[in-house]
């Protein structure tokens, strides 16, 4: 599966805080393994317009800031994916 | 576990939009099932704050208001425990 494949290569740096299988080691950032891909676009898209701010928040935007429309997709795609039996 | 039964009573409510199990049918609305505990609570009160606002955040906002600090700790905790061997 492609995406998942590409996917999975630009969320090497989600990895260091939300875990190399999508579940966090960190008690204040949420697990993404198997997260609903719409979901996820639009939190991403959150961060990028601001809608998401304050707190841990801030951590996000200047991650959010540096993906494209297609990172975003391929990223969300991957998350979705992980831990089902479509991987 | 007495507040995962609180906590389960509680997020009646939730499950409507977020599934009985914490999977949620819509595309759009996040799973819940086994989320970091400390991440909800933080996630729900950005929703009272409004420091999440615009598109769904917007459907959440009604329901994080009708929460107290209480309900926040009970739900986030049985969500952080569903689907875990500590259920």
């Amino acid at each position: 599966d492609d995406q998942f494949d590409v996917g999975k290569e630009k969320a090497k740096v989600c990895m260091t805080c939300h875990g190399e299988n999508g579940i966090s080691s960190i008690e204040s950032y949420p697990n993404l393994r198997g997260q609903k891909m719409t979901y996820m676009i639009s939190s991403l898209k959150s961060y990028q317009s601001r809608e998401r701010s304050g707190g841990l928040a801030v951590l996000m935007h200047q991650q959010a800031d540096a993906l494209s429309e297609q990172d975003i997709a391929d990223i969300s795609y991957y998350y979705s994916k992980l831990g089902t039996d479509s991987e």
